[in-house]
């Protein structure tokens, strides 16, 4: 039996008109012996509705309650799609995150998948439906609804494929493919055919929004390839693959900006061993990633230590960093919002000297300052002033990826 | 243990602002020992738009699907419920009908409840916890979502009562208890403190809005009593429980009315046996339930055959009856919407003559024809033009209610 696996976002089912289209496409997707899931995310703009109300009625709403909130969007565009297929002529049927069997963590509206059974799915296939999947969602060993965290759809549709042993997974969303960055910031941007695991995975981290970084991962490690394409629009959109060796290894493959991230800075810390531990031990007990770290070097015995954590979890880490503010000696906590960071990704940079001495450069140009520097193997983000973020992204794509070379097509 | 169950409608939860104030009302009844559960229904409208939605995306919406669709209105205001409440400083756990163990049969739409375990909500108020419960759901033998049909809340929040051995299902509503008349249509109409479960039956089952017949039947089977109060604002409500000795037998308790049946008629049918048995058979086969039945006196070997359905399973009835017309001899079918049933119900109509050919005279004094006739014990139902609909109410009720006397305060 070969398998694909479609994932629909929310603007893809933002209203009935086409939840329809998308219906007569996934019909069309069905040929001979291939089988179609379909995993689904909730209407565009339901998701934030649902957090808007629940913000309503609190400041601080109880996570498992939010994940009950945030699971029913998924749970009405799913039945809607399986009606409207079921109205094309093929037999559907629908299935929430429990009934697909995609097992959880408890770490309510950042679940992390342990395991898909897909049993039920598979069962429908064999019957000769489409199975129509509710994304983003689980169930916890409690027998509680979880939540994937945002973009978690992705993920859904990837973990299914692994699972179901999918010859492809295709993500379709609002836009046609992988970019070299956002054309909304940079027109000149290109499309790529073709993109390895890698290269994607540190995009998505640095914040290219066409796909989920947990999803990626998940794809590179159960090695599903993923096809990235428009829902309303033809065209070869980009796959994301295992890198080989005749992919041209080109130095930059993509800019990225996020400004999703805030600054924490301790200052007054003390400067001795295990300092450092303490702090992000703590924070992490809260589930809390944090992106960028610096310290500082010491002087007088004390040191300052700055780092990032995504906005949201701004006020969880506030709290876990009050608790251990005097026993490392801290004098204060400041805290920087109007932050943003800009990323250089390409596996050709491994092999390439002086990457980071030509972004640095190039930033400076345009008298953009560096708060903080990190890098990987085949990234190098730097923390900027937010009000230079498009800018900066421009300048960047213009030193790295000038209109005559670099993407490949 | 002492348990009461709280039961909130639609309007009561209508908007973020209800939610509040529901949560503060739930959180005041937790006295000592008492434990509080909550049932809750989908936000006012809700159901109605996803109804809606699904139209539009096909006219004949799967039944299995438009369960998943239509349950996630009441997981959304659980959820925030449940938030509210934990909000005012009481722990509050929130349950979906399969995490509170309603199981159903299959019939999706429609379903009966068949067990209820009520396990988890057990836990939770051991734990000292508010259970938030949502209503109209349950799970089937298949793992399916199964809704339980328009006013199914209430009948989740009396098998909950039973279940749990509750001393009270409280319905909370926007009307301040049971009237003998709908007070749109009888200003006049006055408000029982008390009434049977039986005369509560034939009056839900005749078309008072108040209460589902069957939640009011699950009530009557286990002895749950059941208190109809209004949600805003303060009052005694109406106490619905055994008929007893004390309680004065009235002739007529209230009078109702429904627009919700349609009228089947078959004409040119066999005059044998069997005929209606045939017809009725394929019916009940779509769990389509038949109200009123009238078969005409035979001439020439001929009869005619006219019944009433829902108006929801109209679709659904006129489907059954097409597959048997030939093997009953029928020359067709005629169909009539514009009908409506007013009854008048009272448990003091078993001892008392004449109550039917009061009500024919009283119909027949403003020109009121009638169309059908059915009684029960402490029932009889008209069905007449629908325009008469609101008239027949006011020259029942004054016939059998005037001001003067009747209903007992």
């Amino acid at each position: 039996m070969s398998v694909i696996v479609q994932k629909y976002g929310g603007t893809s089912v933002g209203d009935i008109q086409r939840i329809k289209q998308v219906a007569a496409k996934v019909v069309k997707a069905v040929k001979g012996s291939r089988k179609v899931v379909v995993v689904v995310s909730a209407m565009a703009g339901e998701t934030d509705k649902l957090l808007g109300m629940a913000r309503q009625v609190t400041d601080r709403p109880d996570d498992r309650e939010l994940d009950l909130l945030l699971s029913s969007g998924e749970r009405v565009s799913t039945a809607l799609l399986a009606m409207a297929i079921s109205a094309c002529g093929h037999p559907a049927q629908s299935f929430t995150g429990r009934q697909v069997g995609i097992e959880t963590t408890s770490s309510h509206t950042r679940a992390r998948i342990r395991r898909v059974t897909g049993e039920r799915v598979r069962k429908a296939l064999d019957e000769g439906k489409i199975a129509v999947v509710a994304g983003f969602q689980g169930i916890d060993p409690f027998d509680d609804v979880t939540t994937l965290g945002r973009g978690g759809s992705d993920t859904t549709a990837v973990a299914l494929a692994a699972a179901l042993g999918a010859e492809m997974c295709e993500i379709y969303t609002d836009v046609d493919g992988v970019y070299s960055a956002d054309p909304n910031i940079v027109p000149g941007a290109r499309r790529h055919d073709r993109i390895s695991y890698e290269e994607m995975l540190e995009l998505a981290t640095a914040g290219a929004k066409v796909l989920n970084n947990r999803s990626v991962e998940f794809a590179k490690n159960h090695r599903v390839p993923l096809l990235v394409k428009s829902t309303f629009q033809e065209g070869k959109g980009t796959l994301v693959t295992e890198a080989d060796a005749e992919m041209e290894r080109v130095v930059v493959t993509g800019v990225a900006c996020d400004k999703n991230h805030v600054r924490f800075t301790l200052t007054g810390v003390a400067d001795r061993p295990g300092v450092a531990a303490t702090v992000f031990s703590k924070i992490a007990e809260a589930e809390v990633v944090v992106d960028m770290i610096v310290q500082n070097v010491g002087a007088g015995g004390c040191t300052d230590i700055s780092f990032t954590v995504p906005r949201t979890d701004l006020a969880r880490a506030r709290e876990q960093v009050e608790k251990v503010l005097s026993s490392v000696g801290a004098a204060g906590i400041s805290l920087d919002e109007d932050v943003a960071r800009v990323s250089i990704v390409g596996a050709g940079m491994q092999s390439h000297w002086g990457v980071a001495a030509r972004m640095f450069s190039a930033l400076a140009s345009e008298n953009i300052n560096i708060l903080m520097i990190s890098t990987s193997e085949i990234k190098i983000s730097c923390l900027i002033e937010r009000k230079y973020a498009e800018l900066a992204v421009r300048v960047l794509h213009d030193t790295f990826l000038p209109p005559a070379e670099g993407v490949k097509e």
